[in-house]
């Protein structure tokens, strides 16, 4: 069996900064070691099967633009599709892929038949994931497309919703540990409400936690080694998504006792949706021991809604990554790219151009951070300002015997009056360009 | 002493929907029972000092515009400015006032005389709230217009910060206690960062825990019987508030063992500029046991800045009011008038306008959500779409016993499809316009 | 034959605004003379075909939830189509409807066939404009869903698109004159670009002015007597779009010197994602000669997507009101209501809701500043503010012979130095709250 | 008299991307040629005296940070203020500063004691400017800050206000005038309003028209040479300024008949607030024939208000650079760092240090889109992408003769069905990245 969808484009290799070879790598060289690991090793980039073979090209405003060669009506397109999908993972090289349950097989007409198409098409992945060497990132159910979800699926008024998305989320889980997974994921794209009018929000949230509770006993019970993962959005396609931040989402495993078992995948266009920075949501997840994976795209400044478009920028990354080696890396998770290339981009090779484009974003990023902590004196800078709270006296006040009447006693005796001293962001900033 | 600055305004009275005085309340009649409460105690309306006696009208392109009788550089200023403060109290007969220590006197040249002179002006406001019958609804500490608070009061980089925030937090606390306050705030306008890039998030959230616990230990220390209440808010002045929204600071006391010792001051303007409704701050907070009073205004939609503008459309309010009745109410909290009259409102009369259309507008949203809950239709419809996990088999699912598999197993057997019911979200919309 | 589709729901009748009758109008009263003319003259609503007949519940994240009787592959669907919708307008009772030549047939395997099916359905709408009394407020062409406009229609890059859209505006232009509509829209919604970096701008934008100028021109050649208008919207689908908002199109339209040739369609929703108040765009468009018919709906404030709601909140709309009632009404604009119920309302009832508190809306805020209006006293507030304008040298200055120079020697003269006086801003709020 | 508030720091010096030295340029060479000109040539970069000087570091929730060694108090204090600057200026080696009339000296107690101080203060500029070669890019009035202008300046509902900014603004441009000032600048800070209810748009907008053509009859009356440009800015400090983008003054332009008379002068912080990309406002400028200057900055995305950062990006800068060299650059115009060192910044050195980042970002960016320029391939792919229009066929539609009827009949005849081609966004987006 010879390539069939992408032509004669690939395999796709590293050629240096220099290269004009379209199909080739500028900075991600997966062999080349950053920071005792190779690149491949530091960011496990992923390809996603929703965006690439999913989606059409249908929006709000306008019907399907790509012409595909598969479909999801039967487990037949459902093979081509899986075909297309594995010769694209090969062409890139990349190491792992994505999928949720519906991007791989038709639903059918109940959940035994999607069950059984789940099975059938997830050993069709384990022999093409032999022959090629590509790894299952992280599985997931989609509980937000079909129409018995509009109302949210653990967080549903309806219990049937919620049991019919339990059933459905175990045999993800199934074909997850099947497949060995690395991860699993949870995005609850409609877990939230449309209006506060019609919802009540503690019931839906109890809803919530309990479901979760039983997909980490689930886990357990199964022996499955991957994380678990949940995804923060802000909103879209509801008017407010319950895991709106890495912020919301940290309160809502502590309530539920679940900050031990379940970590963070974190996608840079759901950052910019909920007003953070990236390496805002990236840095408090790791402050928060939260931080899991990443879903590496970028979203329109412009634009308020998920635009998923390949990152571009590597000098915009460069504080996300510099947190993200400084926890150690983000194995077990990876690079997802959960990005999709725009409507008018209706060549297959759009869709390798896109992934080139975003690796090569993410691998010189990557190289600047390393760098930044191979050098020593950014760390140094960071340090060198929180200094004076190395003292014993400042310590004290941290520890459980202080209290404000001992701290103003001391304030007053030693007239303290502390005296601003510069916070240098314009020299910050200028010393992180330095290595980029 | 008669009246001086306010002239011959006021006191303003209720004279009904149809009054077309300027000076009179169309829907604010304090003495209306509402759900078994007069307005007055359902609404517990404040005046703040800051907006209406501190700011002198200057913004970031251009310098003051308010001609006022008072300053901030000597005691005699501050008496004049509480004289003319306390006569606006009882032109609106407002039951509560809010002030920070920066408001009410000069900080002169030391801590020790910033503490002198807060404990001579709180003698005054005594005598003065003897006399007038006015209450303090709040008071608050300035950590953040200071030169030594630009880096962060709690957070900073510098422990002398740290220690001058708690000497200085002790004596309004000191100071609030003695007024009988019925609430501590603490809003952390500088607690956050400008720039992730010098800023150690682990380490500064492990100081602003450490410095609540602290303030918390103290409340019990003096027996100050208030509710501590800490005021969220996403970003400005900083880049990133730490306290960003309801569900941030939720988290932010549950990993410091703090969600049953303090609540939340939510303002409609914060809401907004973290980029939710206002109702949902107000329902989410109550969902968690976290609603502790409000902060009054609104905010333009059209500017990504704090406007603080005084709140005018009653309907808009229904939802946030209806939240608050169902969960009886804010008390001890209460609507504070964190609202201030625009730049060009030059004259003493536009204080006095600006609070009549306020509080108006929240006792026309009191009466509509009052009129709901009475009724009760609102309330039966909400309730009629979760019937269905009143089911056992429901339930069960909510309890300890339950699993994926379990509940897969009764999925398949039971042959489980649930067909979706309509939201009837423009029919709710409807519903809550009758209330009007 | 009966009614089918809506069962036994309406005709909608007022009853006041203490009914609780879910199906009857509270305040939208079409008979009640308001500034002289009825209700239903001066706000001329109409029930749009594509969000109440095309769109079938699907997003972004998620498949049709609408169960429907109809489809759009045949003309046999068409035509049932064509019956609920006519149901619909007869049971609502407004005067107009609008609609897409997309929306109301399929477009089968060519241009000739798609003109041929319109002009068979549109002879269907006479028979039921007759028999209903329905009339078309305006007809417009969809130049954006189909594949062959994903990169826009006038401004493609492609120029057999743009004689493609030219001779489907045509088609659509001569239905339009055929059914008496009362205007003619144009919404460019991918006459904009993904990205600058692929983009023309200079040559899309003299694209687009050429080929708006040849749609004047086909007006006047076939005698058609509505107004034709252009719909600003800044963004969504595009990542922007050409006719970002009022003032962009104003200046669109005098570099073509067509600004008195073509007025505009203001939609709520498309002021809110340009980040303008509603009320901006009417009283800009109003100064400026352009109002010309409006699209009533709303937009979330907190979502960065067209959200497309029914309004719900009359004080919010009793601005844009009052500017539209100032130039003498809309008329032969009206007011479209360019509103979907949300993907959850999947009962045909729902349909009936979402326009019943829409309209209530419109009415309530057309009460309210009608009476302002007749009060005159918001007026004569506002003419005060302006008086000093009426002076002579105030008005000299503002005629040719004034200069720089002039005036600087009479303010030196004169030694004018300008005093402030109060904007009253909140006394104006007050006072418009006075009408509601 | 030699260096005194920068102590040692300087004059900086270009050492390329290598250097650690934090007072060297690491991009920004002055001397080296980029397309025909050199680096300085082409960027023409000005430093600004009111952000450097004039701001003291308070915010809307803090007091002035900044400890300077003079004051605006009075003229001893404007010297040496202006001995800062000029010591700023010569460190950078900027070719050019610019200012507003209140920057620089104290408006004393009349416009006379103003215009004398103004014009004592710029014949020291003009010897200071002869000793060190720094030149004036433009010079502005600053109709903003005063509280005379709190309701606008022209657009003042008092006519007074009108004349005296008149006066103002002849007196600035006769120092610009004095100084040869490449360009006089217009920004109407306050030209815009707080709410509809209190302003008559309409007479506004005539006011603001009639001023900007005296102030161009003044131009050509004293006979300066500069460019005239208005900065468009969309709010803030008003709710809504009338000069909000390059689309609004350009149609604003074209109505008073200005359009061949007034350029603009963009700022990329205002081009975000509008939600605009900054290459769009330049684009859109370039192909209107309006891009006069920039001011190069940056704002924060997740602020709303005006951040004033330095740029640090140079990659995200590319796009605009290269849309300013295709068309031929922007001289008489310049990059004016409108940026402000953050509030922490506190020390002299940061004032450099931003500086050399944000020329450094430029310099980057405009050696990259130069390269792109130079190589062809970029410019080729955006030409193709057209050339269908090079047709005969293609051509004739955008000339008068055709109509919609012509156009429709030979889609008919020749069957016309345009097939979607690829817009290769990632593809473009890639090859751009190549350059950088």
């Amino acid at each position: 069996m010879g390539k069939r969808f992408f032509g004669e484009i690939g395999p796709v290799k590293y050629e240096g900064p220099k290269s004009d070879n379209p199909f080739a790598f500028r900075h991600y060289d997966p062999e080349r070691v950053v920071l005792g690991k190779t690149m491949a090793e530091q960011l496990r980039p992923a390809v996603c099967y929703w965006h690439n073979f999913g989606w059409l090209g249908s929006d709000m405003f306008g019907s399907s633009t790509f012409d595909r060669p598969w479909n999801n009506d039967d487990m037949e397109g459902a093979r081509r599709k899986a075909d297309a999908a594995f010769e694209m993972f090969s062409i890139l090289g990349f190491p792992f892929f994505t999928f949720h349950d519906k991007d791989v097989v038709p639903e059918g007409e109940s959940l035994a038949e999607f069950g059984r198409n789940l099975a059938d098409i997830t050993d069709l992945f384990a022999e093409k994931m032999l022959a090629t060497g590509a790894k299952l990132l992280w599985g997931t159910a989609n509980l937000f497309s079909h129409p018995r979800f509009m109302a949210g699926a653990a967080t549903n008024p309806d219990p049937d919703v919620f049991a019919f998305a339990a059933a459905q989320v175990k045999n993800a889980m199934d074909a997850t540990h099947k497949l060995h997974g690395a991860n699993y994921v949870l995005w609850g794209g409609r877990e939230g409400y449309e209006t506060l009018l019609n919802t009540d929000l503690k019931r839906e949230l109890d809803q919530l936690g309990r479901f979760l509770s039983m997909v980490v006993d689930y886990k357990h019970k199964i022996g499955f080694k991957g994380v678990l993962l949940v995804e923060p959005k802000p909103q879209e396609p509801t008017k407010h998504q319950y895991d709106f931040d890495v912020a919301t989402v940290s309160g809502f495993l502590q309530r539920f006792g679940l900050e031990k078992e379940v970590k963070l995948n974190l996608e840079v266009g759901h950052a910019v949706l909920a007003h953070h920075a990236f390496e805002h949501e990236v840095a408090l997840a790791s402050a928060l021991g939260l931080l899991g994976s990443l879903d590496a795209n970028r979203n329109d400044y412009q634009s308020g809604w998920d635009t998923d478009q390949f990152p571009n920028n590597a000098a915009e990354l460069v504080p996300a990554l510099y947190f993200v080696l400084k926890q150690g890396g983000v194995a077990p998770g990876g690079f997802n790219f959960d990005s999709k290339v725009r409507r008018q981009s209706i060549d297959p090779a759009d869709l390798i151009l896109g992934h080139i484009g975003g690796i090569d974003a993410c691998a010189g990023a990557l190289l600047a951070a390393a760098a930044m902590i191979e050098d020593g004196k950014f760390d140094a800078m960071r340090e060198a300002r929180y200094a004076g709270w190395n003292a014993p006296a400042a310590q004290a006040m941290l520890q459980p015997g202080a209290t404000l009447e001992s701290i103003a006693k001391r304030v007053m005796d030693e007239k303290i009056d502390p005296k601003p001293r510069s916070g240098q962001q314009e020299f910050y900033e200028n010393v992180v360009n330095r290595y980029t």
